[in-house]
C-alpha cells in the first residue's frame, strides 16, 4: 500500500491535526471529529452542516468557511459519521435559527443524520434535512437505497451556504436546498480503484485496459466496464445519461467536472473541453463551472460530471463570496 | 496507459481548449500556447510571465490572473516551451514598463528564456529574469546544471505578482524576485512514477514497497530509494535537508506542502501535521501555508515541501488578493 500515512487506523485523526494546523479559519473538535468555523456566523442565522465518510476531501471539511458550511463531521474512510458526531456538529453551530443537515443518500448517513436530528430536537434545536440523490448511474447500490448522493452536494453546499449567510429562515433555506437537490444530476467513471488504508488493498480490480462507467465514490460498481476509450467517448458516456434524465436546456447551468483524486488536472481540462462541446451541441448553456478535485475517492483515477439546472437566484448565490480551504472566491 | 486523453500527441492543445472554456478570466493564444489575462493590467505596470513544460498543473497557466502572472506559456509535457512562445507571451503582456521572466532552473528553460529575452530586447521590450534553483535534493540532475527549480516558483509568482500589481518598477521587482528565490528551499519524494502521454509507459519503475527521496518534478532520480516509511519519517527526510541548507529561524516562514498529483488531500494533511510538528521543534515559525496540489508531476504519488524564509514585506504581498484558477483569495 503506497500511502503517506502513519498507522492506517489513525489516518483521520492525523489528517485532522494537519487541517487544524493549516487552516486558521477553522477549529477542530478532535474528540467528535468536527471541523467548524473559527469565527461563528452572526446570531440569528441558519447554520449549515454536512458530513460523511472521509476519503472524499476537500468535501466536506474543506468546505467549512464563510459562505459555505458552518461545520462538517468526518467519519472513518468511506464510513458514515455517528449520530453523536452529527449532534456535536449541530449543537456547536446552532445559534437559535435552526440547522440544515445536508445528507448524501447512503443508508448509514441517512439513518444516522435522522437519529442526530431527533437528538437535536430533544435538545430544543430545530433541524431540517435535505438528502442529495443525484447519481444517474444506478438506482440502488451497495451503500444505498435509491440513487447515490454525489457531486450535486458540492454545488448545494455552496449555494445554500450563501443563502444562509444572507439570513434566510430555515424553511426557505430547506426549500432552496431541495430545489438544488432536485435539479442536479451526476455521472462518474473510474480508470483505477483506490485503497482504503485500513483495508490495505484495492477496493476492486480493474484490468489495465479497462475503465468502469457509472462508478460510485466508494468504488461501488457502475453500469458496465469496457476498454478504455478516448476522452471524447468518455465524455459522451457522462453527458448522455445526465441529459437523458433531466432537461437542461432553457436554464442557466452550473457544471462541475470533478476529479476522483488521482487524475491530473491536465486530463480534467481535456475532459472539460469534450464535455462543453457536447453540451453546446445539445443546446445546454453552461454559465458557471468548476474543474478540479472537489468530491474525491482517495487516489482513484477518473472523473465525474455534475450538472445543475440553476435559475438566476442560484447563479447569484453561486457568485457570492466564499472562503473555505476547498473553494474560495470573491472575499 | 490509463489516461483521460484523446490523441497522446494532442494533450496540450486539448487541455488548452478546456482551460479557455472554463476560465472566463483568461484567454488562450492557441497558436503560441500562451495563457494570458482577459483583462490586462493597467498601463505602466511591470508584467510577469512564466512558463515551462506542461504536466505540472496548475503551475504555470493556472496562476495567470489578477495578483499573480500576466501570462504563461506551455511547453509539451516536461519539455521547455520554445523561445518563440516566450517571446509571444512577452510581447502580449508588455505595456511599456518591462517584463519579468520567472524561469525554473532547467537547461532548456534557461537557454530558451535567454533567447526570448534577447529577441524581446531587439523588439524594444525591457526584460529582467529570475532563475529559481531551490531543490536541495541534488546539485545536478538529468535536466539541469545546478539545483533544479521547483516549489519556490509558486511562492515567488504569488509574491512578485502582488508587487507588480502595486506598481513597482522592473529593477525593484527583479530584486524582490531574486530575494525570494534566494530564500526558498524545497525537497520532494515520490511513491510512484508517472507516465508521459507520448511515451506511454512510466518514466521509471519504483517497486511496490519502495519510495524515492529527493525526486525531481520530471521523475529525475533523487538522493536514494528506501522502503516506504511512515508519514513521520518521510517528513523528517523532507524537513532535515531543507533546514540543513538554510537557517529558517528568526523570520516568518511560508510553507507549502505540495502534492505531486496522485496523492489524495487527506494524505497531504497527514504529512502537514508531521512537518509542522518537526518545524516547531526546530524553532521555525510558519506564518502562512499552502497544502494541496500546486506544482505537480502528472499523476505521480508523493509530495514536496517548500519553505520560504520570508520577511514582513513578503508576508504582506503574500496576503494581497489573488484571483487565478490555481490560487485565489481575498478578492
Amino acid at each position: 500500500m503506497k500511502k503517506l500515512i502513519n498507522n492506517p487506523d489513525n489516518v483521520i485523526a492525523d489528517a485532522l491535526k494537519g487541517i487544524a494546523a493549516s487552516d486558521k479559519d477553522v477549529r477542530v473538535d478532535f474528540e467528535n471529529r468536527v471541523i467548524y468555523r473559527a469565527t461563528p456566523k452572526d446570531g440569528g442565522k441558519v447554520a449549515i452542516i454536512s458530513g460523511g465518510g472521509s476519503g472524499h476531501e476537500p468535501m466536506h471539511g474543506g468546505f467549512v468557511g464563510t459562505g459555505m458550511l458552518d461545520a462538517a463531521c468526518a467519519g472513518e474512510v468511506f464510513t458514515s459519521p455517528t449520530p453523536d458526531q452529527m449532534l456535536a456538529a449541530t449543537t456547536t453551530v446552532d445559534n437559535g435559527a435552526g440547522v440544515l443537515h445536508i445528507v448524501k443518500n447512503y443508508t448509514g448517513d441517512v439513518m444516522n443524520f435522522e437519529m442526530a436530528a431527533e437528538l437535536a430536537a430533544d435538545a430544543g434545536i430545530e433541524v431540517a434535512t435535505v438528502v442529495v440523490a443525484d447519481d444517474v448511474a444506478v438506482q440502488d447500490s451497495l451503500y444505498t437505497a435509491g440513487r447515490r448522493g454525489v457531486g450535486t452536494t458540492v454545488l448545494l453546499e455552496k449555494i445554500v451556504g450563501a443563502a444562509a449567510e444572507e439570513g434566510g429562515d430555515l424553511a426557505s433555506i430547506q426549500a432552496l436546498a431541495q430545489k438544488v437537490a432536485d435539479n442536479g444530476r451526476s455521472m462518474g467513471m473510474a480508470l483505477t480503484s483506490c485503497t482504503v488504508p485500513s483495508a490495505g488493498k484495492p477496493t476492486f480490480d480493474l484490468p489495465e485496459n479497462e475503465m468502469e462507467i457509472g462508478i460510485g465514490i466508494h468504488g461501488e460498481p457502475g453500469r458496465h466496464r469496457e476498454p478504455i476509450g478516448d476522452a471524447h467517448s468518455v465524455a459522451e458516456q457522462l453527458v448522455q445519461p445526465i441529459l437523458a434524465d433531466l432537461d437542461f436546456t432553457g436554464a442557466p447551468v452550473i457544471a462541475m467536472l470533478n476529479g476522483m483524486g488521482g487524475t491530473p488536472l491536465i486530463e480534467l481540462y481535456v475532459m472539460y473541453a469534450e464535455v462543453i462541446a457536447l453540451l453546446e451541441d445539445a443546446g445546454v448553456k453552461v454559465e458557471r463551472n468548476l474543474v478540479g478535485n472537489y468530491i474525491t475517492s482517495l487516489e482513484m483515477a477518473g472523473c465525474s460530471l455534475t450538472l445543475l439546472r440553476a435559475d438566476d437566484e442560484m447563479i447569484r448565490l453561486w457568485d457570492a463570496p466564499v472562503q473555505s480551504a476547498g473553494l474560495r472566491w470573491g472575499l
